[in-house]
């Protein structure tokens, strides 16, 4: 009977610094966490490599499962920036520049130092909409449902709040997390148990973990629902208790 | 003329906490630094939640495009560790204890303590070879081309040697690095200009980077060709020399 509405996305990020190991990703985390926070699940997350003809098949096969698609990397003003062309191909748009984003950049740089890469920045795919940069000036930009972010952290960390005008947010989803001094193989029959009773609402996960020398589990219960998750987590938790398992606090 | 082999993999990693940001993956970074050191070639990385359907559909595309598949997360002793049995699904084998991991967990936890949960954690395709746990002893498997290991950081590096008996190995990528005290677009043209010339068998990237309060810009030249690698790094850094480009030391 959840009449809430969800509202789902995937993020794509593209780059070979990924997949050669040489840079750890931390932008998925960083997105993820923000877009659960605003009722957005995460249902799919891909690291690809910065060859056009995969990132067209790869946009074009997300952008018609998901509501919204993020896409990290490859905007800046190298050779090996092909992002905004390669969306541009998968909508089968032209890639122009956008007149506010050149005149964004033009005024940032200065019209001596505005150099044919930072011009380059200044191209998208027709009829985008920036998503504005208050750290270093180049825009992102969002076409239909795919949101176009940049691979440095701190940049694309300082762009996400523009991007939330554009978005419909979706049920927010509510959490609680507990801590047990236990292992997973201890509990995992009443958990098990629970998720099964509250299986079309309530999502039940565990994590090992190794703390101030101790082993311990984190469980944690998510639910759009916040009246299921309060009560399988009551459930849990007496159950638990019954058991004689610790708190970890 | 390349006659060396190329050998590549993708990365599975599975797991609902990935995907709400409530845990930050790094077990991409670790294999994807193992796998290009022994001359394996990263093309993809997908995260996907703990669902059936989803986890046997992926498996089944991603190993029939990839040499191998190295599967992160899901092998434990819980109800939502269902990777090992999903994995049984994609192949269509049935998923049983194998002997050798029931004999080594029981050993490690002994008789009394071996519970459910715990002996769960035996149970894998038929015929899968294990993949040896010098950590907490729950073995990984790998069953064809497919490498299924835990998800906890710490439990998976201990783990990693313990595959390399399987795989075969391809030409090994050699890499150089070299920072200046530039932006990208100062130097774009002359990267763009080299990586054309050696399109076929060399990689370049550039990633800017801000340190010790000073912008700059990594270059990263890879190829499996020693010879066109030494050569195209030597072009670069001839004509970034010329251009009066500071080198970031």
């Amino acid at each position: 009977m959840n009449k809430k509405v969800k509202v789902n996305a995937s993020i794509l990020i593209i780059g070979n610094e990924i997949l050669s190991g040489r840079t750890q990703d931390t932008n998925t985390s960083t997105l993820a966490i923000w877009l659960n926070s605003i009722g957005v699940n995460v249902g799919e997350v891909r690291v690809i490599p910065d060859v056009e003809d995969i990132i067209v098949d790869t946009l074009n096969l997300l952008r018609s499962t998901y509501d919204y698609v993020f896409t990290t990397g490859g905007i800046g003003p190298t050779h090996d920036d092909i992002t905004a062309s390669s969306i541009a191909s998968a909508f089968k748009l032209k890639y122009e520049f956008n007149k506010k984003a050149y005149n964004i950049l033009e005024k940032y740089y200065g019209k001596k130092n505005f150099n044919d890469g930072r011009k380059k920045m200044a191209k998208m795919p027709k009829s985008s909409k920036l998503i504005l940069n208050p750290s270093s000036a180049a825009p992102g930009f969002m076409i239909r449902n795919v949101f176009c972010l940049p691979g440095v952290p701190s940049i694309l960390n300082s762009m996400i709040e523009n991007c939330k005008r554009y978005l419909k947010r979706g049920a927010r989803t509510h959490s609680k997390t507990i801590n047990y001094l236990t292992v997973e193989s201890n509990i995992s029959k009443e958990m098990s148990k629970i998720q099964n009773k509250y299986l079309k609402t309530v999502e039940i996960g565990s994590y090992p973990f190794f703390r101030l020398g101790r082993v311990g589990v984190s469980i944690v219960i998510r639910s759009i629902i916040k009246r299921d998750l309060e009560k399988s987590f009551n459930e849990l938790k007496k159950v638990l208790k019954n058991k004689n398992i610790k708190l970890f606090n």
